[in-house]
């Protein structure tokens, strides 16, 4: 049991009055909001990659983080005490989840082999930590980025071993997420795109793509795992073109490839604005299509043109999103995961702990903005009265399909012009929102 | 028969090194490329809208346009002449093709049964003029967005009497282009999306499209009309989401509601650039799914935001867009439609001209730059290489379905590593193409 | 005197608690925050174009909004008429502003002299109605875009009579603005940059508009006007590119030029957006050169590309604004200008208060909060801690130029290597930000 | 002297029918084009950076290049090895110039005084490569962003210690590039601008930042150094604003702080777009200040919002730079920089021959397609005509600034109207270009 953030103590709730920069004053747990507590609305998680391995390098600069009980080696046992330590700071900020890639929590060995033996001798510290904190793994993935053999994609790479390696660390990837209780498997496909046309073959790529899934759901099947499998939308980067562009992209893939039913989405709010769409807009795609799963909780900066991946402090972004994460029902596997890293230049551990103070924080204020509209009604209703002539007959019949051309022109014929219509009352609502921000 | 353009005659081919602005340097009609008639593979088509109809106004001023023949009036007389004067200049261009709105042709009346029957006046000229001349319709659509009844929307509108007034209007646009012999007809979507997502049913909203699509689907049936239909992406503009937004997005909803085999998609340039995909991506994700129907010749400026609409000159761009068009087969119902408007700065008549031939020209470059990187085939030949490993026994074992996790995963826990990847040799590729430009 | 909005009384502050959508629930006028009424901290003023005379037209379609007390005539006495429900609407809302273009409130004449005759007898009436009511003017300035005249440019056209004809409409919209009383006066360069650079001789339009605003600051000084003189930066739209497209832009522009001592900025926030800057960074760059004059109250949609010009509701976007103003002391002149026009979608007259109520108190909140940061002193706290080594003797010698690179070097030498640096804490600041929120 | 590239002779001209992908098609160093060698118009410059130092990592993975003469280590004498190679390819390649910063070259010691006696190891052989090749330096620079010292900053550090490490190592730089003949010096503020303005004293950020540059002039007199100095723009990324934004803000800043006469800038393509404006609109605010110096030849994605620094190969991008550079009197100090990385999927060394050669060939083809159209004279004579009304007395008034408001006002109302304006031939233009593309 990891004693690194010795001078800080557990993240308590203190209230919308306090100035303590490491206390919580908005997220208290076991507040009840709309018949739940927030921990089960919200069901927090912590993303190993970026908060235990991300160094602050960038294209122009070398890594920033101070990290002291990080040997800076590749060994398991650094690997291993990092655990701990993440542990323990996942269970002093109070996260119910946390989140991993096989390459971010143990180190690649030479071989396939021996990658598989670290996984293995580091999931064994994963077991034993989630067991000592009651911490749950929310899902797990598989790096198929990172490593040069992915230079051509993974799924999709132009050659066929990597399809091979790929489906491999999948299947190990899967083992483990199973192992330790996971309750989603993630694919997002880092290098599953192309960098130019003049050298892809489109069509045979994703074809390729699509037999990876159906071997993950074939497999999924024989272990006995019971996890969601999510696919997450981003439209470029490190590609230029990423399959997975967006919501829609997404589920016209799983569509032609006959796979919407075993996929659900996990949106990510700068993939979305990366996408040219709001947040709000990927999880409405997604939520009426009945594959809204799980969220990436993090901002982008809308005026730059890469995955800046912040925190999310906006407490509109975090409204707009629970009002959509609640109208859908509410998370069942899925949670809000911190996909998200402090800036390079928020270099010292605390960064850490004030970056999900107030990513839970807003998020906690999202939720209970959202389920006050939601109980206030006037959105809902003012919606609902909006479509209130597609209820009369006319809008009966042409809902159910029994509606013709030639009666609808007849119809129109005889009244020579539509009934007026009324304002769309944009400003209006929006005031509506900002009586609850 | 209109004599407006007295001073321009018929345009002809002169050949490159003419330094004569009206005649073509490239675009030789009769010429063979690739077994075929230059002017069977472009189909050139000049759109009512832009050429004849377009103002030059722009969200900060007035029209700028000087056409002297146009009195400025909504009579169905000036529309008649102003069909006559269209006529002569498509002619004097030599395009096979053309397209219109409804309500570009006729001017809309105080009620529907007016607006019909002022179309169907003037639908009476067209028939004459394209028998005169031989032109044909390309295809025809309804202008469903320019009314401010429909400014929540058409098929998509909170108010159901706007659907049925965009059903009657579909419906009439139909049987004229069907009585125009047209080879098509295209849904563009102008107002099908959202402003605000605070006062918006998406779900039923794209449910009511579909119906609308369905009801096309019979009506065309009923009243045997043979030509293709077409639905043309946008992303933003004149809403802020436009349902139809990309090729995928068109895709997805089409497969959604069981309309794929009844559409094919007609892709916009600027279109495709404003959902920030490449022209080539766009025709690509279309001609993937056997969807590839006609296309919007235009460009934009993917410095700006919005839809420029301006006229193609780039040899790159018509080299790209013919590649993926002769991969595809070529047109079949569809052609190079000239979606795009003179500058409001080019207010004379004669740079509808220019303009339309500079098009042509850089088109009749890209079909005989594409043919020849096709007949030289080392573009093709160096990505089916690139393949290769694909077509062994592995590649065909996974791609046939046969393969599973636990054999790739054998195969490399054997093997330990990937055999090396090459060079994707994007440089290289671009140097090639550059050969041929 | 207008009785148009008959139904609806002046608008009143009646807390947050309010559920009432036409009454303040922030705004309190003579309330005094940081030792100023809100009233004189914020200077509300209301836009005569967007707000009486936008028609919500788009390039996809005509007009929608119901503006039942326009005759839709280009006659005098209606022009007159719409001053008297514009003074109605301002006196109702509480604005103690207003601003106009010369074209906006008068209709254009068959001549220049024409013009001046019509926008003369207007003027009358917007004496006696700014006599009656209090409201004062705010700026003025003139229209030199939308008119086909100004195809080319205004003082940037290659035709010189447009140049002439801009410097009598100048002229004649200065004397205008002196008569009224105006505080301000804005150059807002409508078309004054270019569509193309191959038509373009950029050096020379840029003097002759550089010419234009030394005729004006002449002819300022000739006629009295004491008015602060204003440019207001927007990048692109209408042209490809507008020559003051940022604040930094302008800056150089003025200062190549010599004008930098008689002009400030008026920063409109979609502008800043379109330049790809935050409002906060336009705001920053003026205050520093001492030029932050006035601004134009909106907010765009960073996802689209284009100038939406909506009504700002966002409390972040109000409170960083306000953060700066009132770092640079406050508006003198300026004032906060709702450059901004209900959606097209927003057609109903009542929508033109919704809009204007939800800005103001957007404003106001942004005012308290600002205010608040700044009593509460952290943050400032925080930024002037950060550069404390700058305030050391080796940071006084640097500021004060009287260090040289070789002692520089001999320190660092002799150091080998800086004082460590402390993070950036990004995430903990934006947390602060929030406690206000 | 390195034999690294055996299988590769020195690249030679081979014409345009060539379809050897080592030769060049287009670039004939000897062939003369408007009065000068194509090498002297050119200038061709290799960069160590990308060229010699790139390793193919990005956010997402490591670094895929092939090497082989590296051995990987940070030891001074594999620094020297790798300058042989360079130079070895650099002369195969043709191009008489090099560029490189002070870290890419050298190893950075523990101590400032190490880093500077590996700088002087390694400038030593690079000294005598390029006595032994004839090749030259344009240009060299300071590496002031990639050590986390420079996390916030270089000379507009908050921490004063990051200043003075960054005018010693600025003052090496300068002498190096003094003692190897260089014929310039280049400044780009790699972190100098901000991550977020919560933190930050723009104001103070930008005094301090003058200061440098002020440190430099002074000690360029004293060592005799007569290189030109740059500032070359870029707007954003690693920080999210960058000072020297774009050329307009460059200007700005070297106005306001008297720096004017010491600098002019170096334009690179993909800064250009990443601010929103076109290379040659960059270059031609550069140009028209007087200040356009030299360029870092390579391209963006324009629907990508990074720097990809991309090998240039459109002949449109090079044409129109080529047309302002001549324009502008053609190269002086400044040449064509390759600032541009091969593809990270391109990985073997041939695609470094590759990407030069394409982007040497494109410049060629550009740089004689200008002197083509400024030979046929027809582009330029369109603009003459189309400014000729400010030729006219009433132009000369106004541009010689003695007309006044009142008179141009009496000039109109007396005239009542503009002479008519004309077309602005935009689409006519864009033809005449592709007569000789
Ligand atoms: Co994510
Ligand atoms: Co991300
Ligand atoms: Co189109
Ligand atoms: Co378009
Ligand atoms: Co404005
Ligand atoms: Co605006
Ligand atoms: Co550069
Ligand atoms: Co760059």
């Amino acid at each position: 049991m990891s004693n690194t953030f010795k001078k800080i103590s557990a993240i308590a709730y203190e209230g919308p009055k306090s100035k303590n920069p490491l206390a919580f004053k908005h997220y208290n747990p076991d507040e009840i909001v709309a018949g739940k507590t927030m921990r089960d609305h919200l069901r927090f998680a912590v993303v190993y990659w970026h908060t235990f391995r991300g160094t602050g390098s960038d294209p122009f600069g070398a890594g920033t983080m101070q990290r002291p009980w990080d040997d800076g080696s590749n060994s398991v046992k650094n690997a291993q005490n990092r655990v701990r330590v993440a542990f323990e700071f996942i269970e002093k900020l109070g996260a119910p989840y946390y989140a991993w890639h096989d390459r971010d929590v143990a180190p690649e060995g030479r071989t396939l082999a021996e990658s598989n033996k670290n996984f293995d001798a580091v999931a064994k510290v994963l077991k034993e930590e989630q067991k000592r904190t009651g911490i749950k793994l929310l899902w797990g993935t598989a790096n198929l980025f990172s490593n040069p053999r992915f230079v051509h994609g993974a799924s999709t790479s132009c050659n066929v071993d990597v399809f091979a390696y790929a489906a491999a660390q999948v299947k190990k990837a899967m083992e483990v997420t199973h192992e330790l209780g996971g309750e989603g498997y993630t694919f997002w496909g880092g290098r599953e795109g192309y960098m130019t046309l003049l050298n892809t073959d489109m069509k045979r790529e994703q074809q390729h793509l699509a037999k990876l899934l159906h071997l993950a759901v074939a497999y999924k099947k024989q272990i006995g795992f019971k996890g969601q499998f999510y696919i997450e939308p981003k439209p470029k980067e490190p590609t230029k073109h990423q399959y997975d562009s967006d919501a829609a992209a997404c589920l016209n893939f799983l569509r032609e490839h006959g796979l919407l039913p075993h996929f659900k989405l996990n949106i990510e709010t700068n993939h979305a604005t990366l996408a040219g769409h709001t947040m709000q807009h990927e999880l409405e795609v997604a939520g009426a299509a009945g594959a809204l799963g799980s969220i990436d909780a993090n901002t982008g900066d809308e005026l730059l043109g890469w995955d800046t991946d912040q925190f999310p402090t906006s407490i509109y972004l975090t409204t707009y999103t629970m009002l959509s994460v609640l109208k859908y029902g509410g998370f069942k596997t899925g949670g809000v995961n911190f996909d998200a890293k402090v800036r390079r230049e928020s270099f010292e551990p605390v960064d850490l702990f004030y970056a999900h103070i107030g990513g839970m924080d807003a998020f906690a204020r999202g939720l209970k903005i959202a389920a006050a509209i939601r109980k206030d009604g006037r959105l809902a209703e003012f919606v609902k009265q909006r479509y209130a002539s597609w209820d009369s007959s006319l809008g009966s019949k042409i809902e159910s399909g029994k509606a013709t051309m030639k009666e609808l022109e007849a119809y129109m014929l005889k009244k020579g012009e539509v009934t007026p219509n009324t304002s769309g009352r944009q400003e209006f609502l929006e005031n509506l929102i900002n009586e609850f921000i």
